[in-house]
């Protein structure tokens, strides 16, 4: 009897730890879920995760698995094996994460942004399973972004690439949390539309928006989504700014890139059918390379699991053959 | 004695043909340039390169040509080596141009997008020859971009990767010949430099640059430089419009590819000193990849002969061991 096979993967979010053992072929076997204790330190939330792993290991039985990825919401120094900058993990900078876990558990682990962790899942998995790549924007309480080229994840000389959610949209727009005008990400993520709707609130222009989050007991995203569902005015206004902000973002992609597919991830995509017209005019009117190649544009086919299969594909791929470097340096 | 080695390039204008034999060290060994009589149509101008192709290799003795790389401003396709699409090359479009000239000259053809051929031109022997990758922007009638990865020039799925002249910098912006609003090439082209000082003479802001165009015959580029650097207040701003728009550009690319090196080419880079602060600053304000990685902005160091010299080492690299493919299809 041959043991499983089995990777492992962990999508280290600010809020969630979600940790699952992932065949070679993206099933996933088990699944263990916890809340990220970022308040009670690194050394916990490290703990934590370790014995979650422990834990789904023990569930798999005799085997040993190919290796631990981590999607991490932040900059990864791929040399070191340490986080540069991640504002949801503070007190992770400059601690040797990747060799602190590679000691507790005898086992290699690979740390990835969590973006281009996503990216990569829907590459293996989902989206884009039979392209080899796509460029992926994640929206989420920010934006993030990963891109993959000849199947790899492009990280660019410095592990930053993908950058995305700074890119200028309007250079006199919206101010950022970066402190930069105009990025999309002050247009198309779950705070941006919170903050719209906000504002609307503010000026009394959504009476129906204001009953809805006074109900909920806060003014969500998601809220705006099934407002804008019901027909509400407001609420569509900011659903075609969000299509036609990221249409901007997407059509400069394409007329870089020339990728076969684009897929936008994250919780605000669960609202695709609201911004899906708008986002595709744009990209229409916008990107000469659309016009000539039509690329696929899609919502995200991995859902919320894309970052924690991108995490769990890493160790496979890392042992491929050829599989580390290519497509990877600048 | 052995014949001299050397690959032939060809820089295919709309108004220019330019052709070179090029040592394999990128050494210029000897050039012909003519006029492309693009209104004698593509026959005449075929033979026109092919008789310069033949009259350069007589004068290189003995020797046969590497292969002829040809740079044509315009979108290819690799696959059948015809011209896709060119606004310069009229007619040229659905003619097998590869095969035409290969059967002519009984030599290995490769065609190219100029921008692409100059970029590789400028990390062949150029600004890029100690990187692995750049990204170019060249800034002349019309704006071209170029992508080098891994060494390579970065193609996309269908060839039209690194069409970055349709940017859009500004969603309601100038309006571009392409139809969109706010493409970078309606901001810091020749031909969009040349347009602004028109508008400022039109409403009589600019006796200074009215009396220059008068002076030399038409408003070109150029003279506005010339203004700028002679301290004329509208020729300053009109160059710092220039630099904060390419700010926003090269901006964008260094958050999306993490690149060593971002160059500047093409007839308008030669105002560098007049755009450089500008850009900078916007580079500095929107780019959280520069801030952290602090690459290289530069101006083309081959200037005119980028694309000469690219195109030149095209059949040098294809011939190379692994050449041909890596990093070039999506």
């Amino acid at each position: 009897m041959t043991a499983t096979q089995y990777g492992i993967g962990v999508d280290l979010g600010g809020t969630n730890l979600r940790i699952a053992a992932v065949s070679p072929t993206g099933e996933i076997l088990e699944k263990i879920a916890l809340d990220t204790e970022v308040k009670e330190g690194r050394e916990r939330v490290i703990a934590d995760m370790c014995g979650a792993i422990e834990e789904l290991c023990g569930r798999m039985g005799s085997g040993r698995p190919a290796g631990i990825g981590i999607g991490v919401p932040g900059i990864i120094n791929l040399g070191t094996g340490m986080i540069r900058q991640s504002p949801n993990l503070p007190g992770w900078s400059d601690f040797p994460v990747r060799a602190d876990i590679e000691n507790r558990l005898n086992t290699q682990v690979i740390l990835e942004n969590d973006a281009n962790a996503a990216a990569l899942g829907e590459k293996w998995v989902g989206a884009g399973k039979d392209v080899s790549g796509l460029c992926m924007l994640t929206l989420g309480t920010g934006i993030g972004g990963g891109i993959i080229l000849d199947g790899h994840i492009w990280h660019g000389r410095d592990g930053m690439a993908g950058e995305l959610g700074h890119m200028t949209i309007d250079p006199n727009g919206q101010l950022c949390g970066c402190g930069n005008l105009g990025c999309i990400e002050a247009y198309a993520s779950a705070t941006a539309i919170a903050h719209m709707a906000h504002a609307a609130i503010n000026v009394g222009r959504s009476p129906a928006l204001s009953r809805a989050a006074e109900e909920v007991g806060e003014l969500t995203a998601e809220i705006v989504f099934i407002m804008a569902q019901q027909g509400d005015r407001v609420a569509r206004e900011i659903f075609d700014l969000v299509g036609r902000s990221l249409g901007v973002a997407v059509a400069n992609l394409i007329n870089a890139f020339n990728l076969p597919l684009y897929v936008l991830g994250g919780g605000v995509a669960r609202g695709w059918e609201a911004f899906r017209q708008p986002l595709l005019e744009e990209v229409q009117k916008r990107s000469v390379v659309y016009r000539a190649t039509t690329p696929r544009i899609e919502p995200s086919a991995l859902g919320a699991e894309a970052g924690l299969l991108g995490a769990a594909y890493l160790p496979f791929q890392h042992a491929a053959p050829g599989g580390a470097a290519s497509a990877s340096k600048a």
